[in-house]
C-alpha cells in the first residue's frame, strides 16, 4: 500500500500502480469525469499513469492550467490525425498547447495548400474521431526505434527532434491510427473534445528559422462543452472588435509608415493629443507628489553605457551602435533614461537634507525587436516610458515606496482598472551569490516593499528568485474589461547603479554615503497603456480624456451658424467640440457619429436656437433631453470632475 | 581730369591718380580725419591709394563696416609689430580683423610662452608705437621677393602662405619696424589708434587642422577713443553675466555630462520647466491657429530619407547610420523632422476640403557637429525645433504665409523681443536652373511672400540668390537687450518633398493635384531660443515664465508655519512659489534671493501674519510695500495677464 496525500492535506492509502483516474473514482464518479490530468510530486502526468509509491497528489479539472493545457495537447493530436487522414503524407513539426488552445505546425507537402476554407472539413473530421473514444496510450521508446518509426514514416522534422533527444527519455503517444513523439502528459481518451473551433492558418518557419522551410501553423481551440466554446469565440470577437491596431485606425489616433520604420509609431493628431492629455494627467499627480521634471537626450556617448552596464549587454540583437567623424567616438540609441538621470543627481553636490530627489521624464527609448515580434503598440521598437528615479536614503526607502503604491493606485483608479494583482520578487534563497548590495541592505529594502504592500492592504503574491539582480520590485497586473491581464506598471529597488555611478550625499554625520535609487513607471509605456485603455475602454475614452467631447450636428444648412456659436460657448468651459457640417439628413449624421465614439452627440435646430440649449445624446445611450447650453456646460465639467475626483486634478 | 561719383550722386572732377584722402580733404578737414578706407568700384582700398580713372567713391568711417575693418586689420599689424619687438624671432601666421576686434596667431617658439598676464606689457608697446604715427605702406612683391623676405626671416608660416599665392598677387604692408604678407587695406598711419585693450590668449591650431602646430592667438580690440573702449568693454562685461552657460548654471537650468556627451544638453528641473512653459504656450497659440500636434519617432529607416534626399547628403562628417541584426536594414537619427509629417500626409487620401494641414511637432532632432564648434545651447549636437508643415493648396500659400507671420510675431512681442529685422530669400534671376518646380509656381510663391509681408507693413530686405533650391524663404532676426543680432524664426516654402513623397489631394475638380507644403519654426529651437532668452532678459525671465515667480521669506522660525501658509493660498492661484527657511538674517536672505533672480521676494513677519499680508519686494527694484494675500495674487495675475495679453493665452 502507498500513502496519497491530497491537496487539503489528507492522506489516504492505495494499493501500489493506483492511477489518478482511480483515486478521483474513489471519491466520485463526477470527480472522475472531469479529471484531465494528475500531478504527482510536483509533475504532471496522464490520469493513466501508475502510481507506484507514496506521493502528494492533484487531481487537475477544466479549471487548473494543467487540465486545460492536457486537454489542448491531446486536441492538437486530434488534429493532426485528422489532418493525417484527410491529406495522407503529411509531415508533422511540433504541435504544443498554447495560452487559448493549441496549434500544430504541418508539411502538407509541396503540392497541397491548407487554407482557412479547409478547416471547416478538417473540424468534422476531428468531432467524428473525437466521438470515437479512441484513448491515448503512452508507449516508452528506444531512441533507435523512435528513429526507425519516423524514419520509415518519412518525416524528417520528427527524426530531426529525436536525433537531439537523449536515449531512455522518448516516448510515443498513440490514439487512434496516429502516433506522435511526445513527453504528454494527454486524456485519457477523446471523448472530452466535444467542441471543436480552428480558427486560422498561418506561416510559421520550422524552429523559428527564416532560412528553413515555412510550415503551415494551424490554430485551433476546444472545449468540454459547445456553450463554453460560444463564449469563448464571443470574447474573441470582442476582442477582434476592441483590437487597438483596429480602433487606433478607426479613431485616426497611430499610424505606422513603412517608409519610416517598423514599430515606430507615427501618433496622429487625435492620438498625440490623447496621449498628451494622458501625460499632463501624470505630470500634474507627480507634480503634487514631489517630482520634477527633466529631459534628456535620445541617445548617450558609449562611456554613459559603460559605466551603466548597459554597453556590454548591447548584443548583436540590438540597434548598433552609431558612430561619428571623430575616431573611437560611438553612441547608442537609450534603452533606458536612467543613466542620464543619474548624471543629473550627480551635476552637483547633494546632502542628506536634499533628499529624497524624484526626476521624473516621459523618455522616448528604442530597442530592436524582430520584425516577427513587433505588434501594433503594444510590441514596439521605440516607446515612451512615463519614467521616474527617486534617490532617497535608505531610511526614506519604504515611505518613497508606498508613496508610489500611492500613485500607480491613484492613476489606475482614475483610468478605472479596478481590478489588479501585485507581485513582490525576492532574491532566491538558494543562490544568494547571484545579488548585488550588502545582505543589510536587501533586507531593508525586501522588508520596505512587503511592509509597504502590507500597510497599504493590497493583495501580492511573493516570488522567491523573480528579483532582479540588482534589488527587489514590485509589478502591477490589470485586468481590462475583457478579463485578460496585463502587465502594467512596475517599482524597482536598485542598488546598482547608484553604485556603478558612484552617486554620494553628505550624511547628517559629514560623511559620504550612497543613496539607493527606486525606479518606477506606472503606465509602463504610453504607447503600450495607450494600446490597454484602447482595449479595456473599446476606444470609449472617459470624457475628460476623450480628444473630442461632443460633436454638435446641426439639422440643416439654416442651423450651421447657431452650431458654431455653441461649439464657441463650449470651448469657453475648455470642452472640446467637432461640428459635422456635411449636408446629411440627421439621422444618417447620427449613426455615423455614434461610431466614432466621441461622448455626446448635440443635435440643434430651430427649437433649440431659439431656447439657446442643445438636445443631448450619450453615445450609445441615446437621448439625454434638452439642456440650456450653460447648464450641458457645467453637467459636462460635473462629469469630468467625478472623473478626476480623487486626483483633484483638472486636466 | 577724372569724374568721381559720390554716394549722393554728384560728380566731381579730379586729377587722375588723386587719393580717397585727397577728395576726402577737398571736401572737409574734419571729414579727412575720419576717413579709415575707401571703397572705389566697388573694392575696398587703403586711403592713399591713387585712383587713376573715372570711379564710384564711398569714403568709409569708424560707422561704417569697411571702416572698422581696416582699422582693425591695421590694429593687428601694430600688435604683430609690439609682439615682434618684445618677443624677439617670433613667427607669424594670420591676424585677420573680426566681428568685434582683431587677432593674431603668434608662434613665439618653444621656450616662450605668451599668458593672459603679458597682455597689459604688450598693450604698452602697442599705444608707444601708435603715437608714433608710423604710416603704413603698400609694396607689391614678385612670389620670390617675398618667398626670400620670410625665407630669411625664418618664418615657415609665411612661405606657406606665400607657396600657394600666384606671382603678381602679392603685396606686403610695412609700417615701423613690421612686414607683413598682407591684402590691405590699411590706415594711412598708426596715429587714429588711441584705444588698445587685448582680450585674452587662445591656442589656436595653424590652419585649423589640430594635426599640426597649435599657435598662441591673441584677441584685441581697439578704437578711436578711450570712451568708445570703455563702452565696448563695458558692453562685453555685460555680456559676460548674462551668457546663458553661466546663467544656465547659476540658475540650474540646464548642465552637460561629459559622459553622456558633448553637445546633449540635460534639461535641469527648472529649464525642463521653463522650456515645457514655452512650449505649452507656443502649442496652445498654434492650436488657436488650426495646428495640430503630431508626435513623431526620432529614427527613421534608411528608405525614408532616401525619399527625402537627405540620405545622399548624409555624409561622413554626420552621425553614422544606424545597423541591426536584419541584414541591409539601416536607419538614421532624424535630422528633421519633414519627412515623417509627410508621411502622415499620406496616411490617407486627402481632399481640397481638407487643406490646409498644419502639422505641429516639438521634435528633437540630432546633427552633428565638430567638438570644436559646440557652444552652450546655441551650437548643440541635439535639439528641439518649435516644427511644424503646412499642407495648403497653392492658392492658400498667401494666406497661410500671413498667418504664420501674425504668429511669429505675435510670439516675439510677447517674448519682448520688439526689435527684429527680415530677409525674403528669392531666386537667383542669373542661375534660374538651380531650383526645382515650375516657374509659375515660383511666382507664386515669391509674389506671396513679398505680398503678404507688404501686407503686414513689415521691414524687410530682399535677397536675390539666397532662396533655397527648393523654394524661397523669409527669416527672422532679432535684436537682443545688448542689441546683437540672432537668427531666429524662418518660414520657408516647400516644392521639392511634396514632389518626392508624391502628395496628392483631390481638388474640386475630382482630379489628381500636388499641395504646396511649408516649413516654419518661430524660436528656430528650443535650445537656442532658450540661450537667447536668457542673454535677452539677463535670466529675469517674464514673470509667467519664471520657474519660480516669489520667494517667501520668513523673518525668523516663528513664521514658518504662515509662510507656508501663504505658500499655499498662492498655489490656489497657480502661484509657483518658493520658501527659504534657512536660520539666517532676513538681509542675507534677501540678497541671497536677489541673485536667483526671482521676481516676487514676499518678507513675512509678526505684521505680515497678523494682517494676512505680505511685504513685497521687486528683484532689482526694492520695496513695494505691504500686500493682502489675495491683493498680491491678483496684481500676480494682473501682471501675467499683462504679459499675455496680446495671445489671450493662459500659460
Amino acid at each position: 500500500m502507498i500513502n496519497i496525500t491530497l491537496p487539503d492535506g489528507s492522506v489516504k492509502q492505495y494499493e501500489a500502480c493506483v492511477t489518478g483516474l482511480d483515486i478521483a473514482r474513489s471519491i466520485s464518479n463526477s470527480l472522475a469525469r472531469e479529471v484531465l490530468s494528475v500531478t504527482v510530486n510536483g509533475e504532471v502526468l496522464d490520469v493513466n499513469r501508475p502510481i507506484r509509491s507514496d506521493a502528494t497528489l492533484r487531481l487537475n479539472k477544466w479549471e487548473d492550467p494543467e487540465g486545460k493545457h492536457a486537454f489542448w495537447h491531446s486536441s492538437a493530436h486530434l488534429m493532426a490525425e485528422a489532418i493525417e487522414a484527410l491529406y495522407p503524407g503529411t509531415k508533422f513539426g511540433i504541435g504544443p498547447a498554447i495560452e487559448n488552445g493549441f496549434y500544430y505546425d504541418v508539411d502538407p507537402g509541396d503540392e497541397v495548400v491548407i487554407t482557412d476554407s479547409d478547416l471547416p472539413r478538417i473540424e468534422e473530421k476531428m468531432k467524428e474521431i473525437a466521438s470515437e473514444k479512441h484513448p491515448f496510450r503512452r508507449e516508452e521508446v528506444t531512441k533507435s526505434e523512435a528513429m526507425e518509426f519516423f524514419g520509415n514514416k518519412g518525416d524528417e522534422y520528427k527524426t530531426e527532434l529525436i536525433d537531439e533527444l537523449e536515449d531512455g527519455t522518448i516516448s510515443f503517444y498513440r490514439s487512434g491510427s496516429f502516433t506522435d513523439l511526445c513527453r504528454g502528459p494527454h486524456l485519457a481518451d477523446t471523448s472530452p473534445i466535444k467542441a471543436i473551433k480552428l480558427l486560422n492558418v498561418a506561416g510559421a518557419y520550422w524552429r523559428g528559422d527564416e532560412n528553413r522551410k515555412q510550415m503551415t501553423r494551424i490554430y485551433g481551440v476546444t472545449f468540454p462543452k459547445q456553450k463554453m466554446l460560444e463564449e469563448h469565440l464571443e470574447l474573441l470577437e470582442q476582442a477582434r472588435q476592441r483590437d487597438h491596431r483596429k480602433l487606433g485606425k478607426e479613431l485616426e489616433l497611430f499610424t505606422f509608415s513603412q517608409r519610416v520604420g517598423q514599430g515606430l509609431p507615427l501618433w496622429l493628431p487625435k492620438g498625440a493629443q490623447l496621449r498628451e492629455r494622458l501625460e499632463n494627467f501624470l505630470k500634474k499627480v507627480q507634480r503634487e507628489h514631489g517630482y520634477e521634471q527633466v529631459i534628456t537626450p535620445h541617445i548617450g556617448q558609449k562611456e554613459l553605457w559603460v559605466t551603466s552596464g548597459h554597453y556590454e549587454k548591447y548584443g548583436k540583437e540590438s540597434f548598433q551602435p552609431i558612430h561619428t567623424p571623430q575616431e573611437g567616438e560611438e553612441f547608442l540609441l537609450k534603452p533606458m533614461n536612467c543613466p542620464a538621470h543619474l548624471e543629473i543627481y550627480r551635476y552637483k553636490p547633494r546632502s542628506y537634507r536634499d533628499l529624497p530627489i524624484r526626476l521624473a521624464e516621459f523618455g522616448t527609448v528604442y530597442r530592436y525587436e524582430q520584425s516577427g515580434e513587433l505588434h501594433g503598440l503594444t510590441r514596439v521598437r521605440g516607446f515612451t516610458q512615463d519614467d521616474a528615479h527617486i534617490f532617497c536614503r535608505p531610511d526614506q526607502l519604504k515611505d518613497e515606496f508606498k508613496k508610489v503604491i500611492d500613485i500607480v493606485l491613484l492613476i489606475f483608479t482614475t483610468l478605472d482598472f479596478h481590478d489588479f494583482t501585485t507581485q513582490v520578487s525576492l532574491r532566491d534563497p538558494e543562490d544568494m551569490e547571484k545579488y548585488i548590495g550588502t545582505e543589510a541592505n536587501w533586507e531593508k529594502a525586501e522588508n520596505a516593499i512587503l511592509e509597504a504592500v502590507e500597510e497599504k492592504g493590497m493583495e501580492y503574491t511573493v516570488e522567491r528568485g523573480e528579483a532582479a539582480f540588482y534589488g527587489p520590485k514590485l509589478d502591477f497586473m490589470v485586468r481590462d474589461a475583457l478579463g485578460r491581464k496585463w502587465q502594467l506598471g512596475t517599482i524597482q529597488v536598485d542598488y546598482n547603479l547608484p553604485d556603478r555611478f558612484e552617486l554620494e550625499y553628505i550624511g547628517e554625520d559629514n560623511q559620504k554615503h550612497r543613496p539607493v535609487m527606486i525606479h518606477r513607471a506606472p503606465f509602463g509605456s504610453m504607447e503600450r497603456f495607450v494600446a490597454v485603455l484602447i482595449e479595456h475602454t473599446a476606444g470609449k475614452f472617459p470624457l475628460w480624456l476623450a480628444p473630442d467631447q461632443a460633436v454638435i450636428l446641426p439639422i440643416s444648412e439654416k442651423y450651421y451658424d447657431y452650431a458654431e456659436k455653441v461649439s464657441n460657448f463650449l470651448k469657453n468651459y475648455d470642452i472640446r467640440t467637432l461640428i459635422d457640417g456635411r449636408n446629411e439628413k440627421i439621422g444618417k449624421k447620427i449613426r455615423d457619429n455614434e461610431l466614432k465614439r466621441i461622448p455626446y452627440l448635440l443635435i440643434v435646430g430651430e427649437k433649440e436656437q431659439e431656447s439657446s440649449s442643445v438636445s443631448v445624446r450619450r453615445q450609445g445611450e441615446g437621448d439625454q433631453g434638452v439642456m440650456k447650453l450653460e447648464e450641458f456646460a457645467r453637467f459636462m465639467q460635473s462629469e469630468i470632475r467625478n472623473q478626476l475626483g480623487s486626483t483633484g486634478t483638472d486636466v
